[in-house]
């Protein structure tokens, strides 16, 4: 459906929820919080369905628009929600309206506006604003500034394209805070973060010339560097940043003499299956294993196996 | 004078010699690497000064257009040169026209494109092309996607504005290689370099609630982490991106028993006022000094006299 079919829809209903993803990050929890802040302005009672995985980070940006308990939906949207499976926990029900830009969503919804080629869910909502005709604030710029930069990091990614420039120019005449959310989200770091990717980079291993890369996790570096959960976003992707990288494996030991590997590659070599050999799966690019081995182990044989596979 | 008039100027002159500043980085090199480019398919002479300083990673890119020795210039013109003392080394001679962004340009040429308002000179040049009316190919889109993205730093420095945006746009729609760019500059890493910031994270100390933050880097790093004088861009700003930071100080050891300290503040503190007690000095935000002291010592010296001035 268009942008302008959507904003009919929206238009003709009240109490709306707006439902957001599970592990959710800037792009959803962002869009979704300033559609919410669109749709009041517009004389409506919306809010967010209360995601209970809000990180510490989100929680004043989200905080104005979660449900209080005594709302009675009467229209459901779904915003950057891939497909059901990644519905927040706690949310089971019919979708009448889904806002997304992943082209894997399979239509789960009623009805669905679907941009595929927008880097962001953000992008989509920027739209939905002039359809909607209801103009945008510079507190809902600085929220769909957010949803753009982090889902393009920081316009660095490969999906950051032509229009996504232009739809944070256009935020940032709105007057999204965009030095504010930079500094953030990308200039500043928890210290137990930066902590513990210094104890992974300082122990990272590259063989063949630096095409393939292992980075070794430990419960001892956990503790050492104070890092929680929360400071444990994409560690997956750090091994990869080496100059030259085909292979990167990331081992994090999750129990004594249990530990959990994460297999990046690109087109030279099939992550799944090296991940295969050792029970485990997931893409060609990107798969994973969990393994009743201490993490230098399970590294030691990984790298075995790349060698086997990747003559 | 304006963009025209320096296009006028540049019509109306042969065998122009292009000059960099020392230190080069992405902008002074790729500015004047486009501009060449473009001066040259306008049927004219044009080459840059052979600086020195180039480094590994910017040699593929501008060999093309170096001086082959055989040249003599009639006309000379300095890009992105804050003054006369940023000259590469070699070059010691009068310039016709400087293009150029930064504010502080005294005006040293005969003539100035000065566009203080802009986050890089690439963004300059970009405008010059429609003036000069000579259109930019895909190869000079992606030096001048090069030039603005590392000044404005991926668009997360304080620098980027809607306009820096604008001009992402308008290249990666003349062709620039951006996904090739933003690999090789904001997504891949030397080794030794990823090593010594791995060192660097996991010694470093915070203090006051992760207000002052310490960051230590001795001879014993440098060699145990492989790192050359090419993989030490910018360490000064390591110790800052701890969240909550007001100073930071960055400790290098460059002989046994002989360290160099860099301070960075934000408006809270001031740098010069802690660098003066170790008989250094520089800007409010950002001084140095030099000291016969190894670099632990130097450190915690420091850190008393900031924990002196600042109370």
């Amino acid at each position: 459906m268009t942008t302008n079919e959507a904003a009919v829809l929206l238009r003709a209903h009240d109490g709306i929820q707006l439902v957001t993803h599970t592990h959710p990050d800037g792009d959803t929890l962002c869009s979704a919080a300033a559609l919410c802040s669109m749709l009041r302005r517009m004389g409506k009672r919306a809010w967010l369905f209360p995601n209970p995985e809000i990180t510490e980070k989100f929680q004043p940006l989200t905080a104005a628009f979660l449900a209080d308990g005594s709302e009675t939906a009467a229209y459901t949207v779904s915003v950057d929600v891939a497909g059901t499976e990644m519905f927040c926990p706690g949310f089971s029900g019919a979708v009448d309206l889904a806002i997304d830009h992943h082209p894997k969503n399979p239509g789960f919804a009623a009805a669905t506006l679907l941009r595929g080629e927008k880097a962001s869910t953000g992008e989509i909502i920027l739209e939905l604003a002039d359809a909607l005709g209801c103009g945008v604030t510079p507190e809902e710029a600085t929220l769909l500034y957010i949803a753009l930069s982090t889902d393009c990091g920081c316009f660095c990614y490969g999906n950051t394209g032509a229009d996504t420039h232009r739809a944070a120019a256009r935020l940032m005449d709105l007057g999204a805070n965009h030095r504010w959310v930079n500094k953030q989200f990308f200039r500043s770091f928890s210290f137990p973060r930066l902590k513990l990717e210094g104890m992974i980079f300082a122990t990272l291993r590259s063989y063949r010339d630096n095409q393939i890369n292992i980075a070794v996790i430990t419960l001892d570096m956990m503790r050492e560097s104070g890092a929680t959960e929360d400071d444990c976003d994409d560690l997956a992707s750090l091994a990869g940043k080496v100059r030259g990288n085909v292979v990167s494996i990331t081992v994090r030991e999750i129990a004594p003499g249990r530990s959990k590997a994460s297999v990046r590659t690109n087109e030279l070599v099939d992550a799944s299956a090296v991940c295969a050999v050792f029970g485990g799966g997931g893409h060609k690019m990107a798969s994973g294993c969990t393994v009743d081995l201490p993490p230098q182990t399970l590294a030691d044989r990984m790298l075995d196996t790349v060698n086997e596979i990747w003559k």
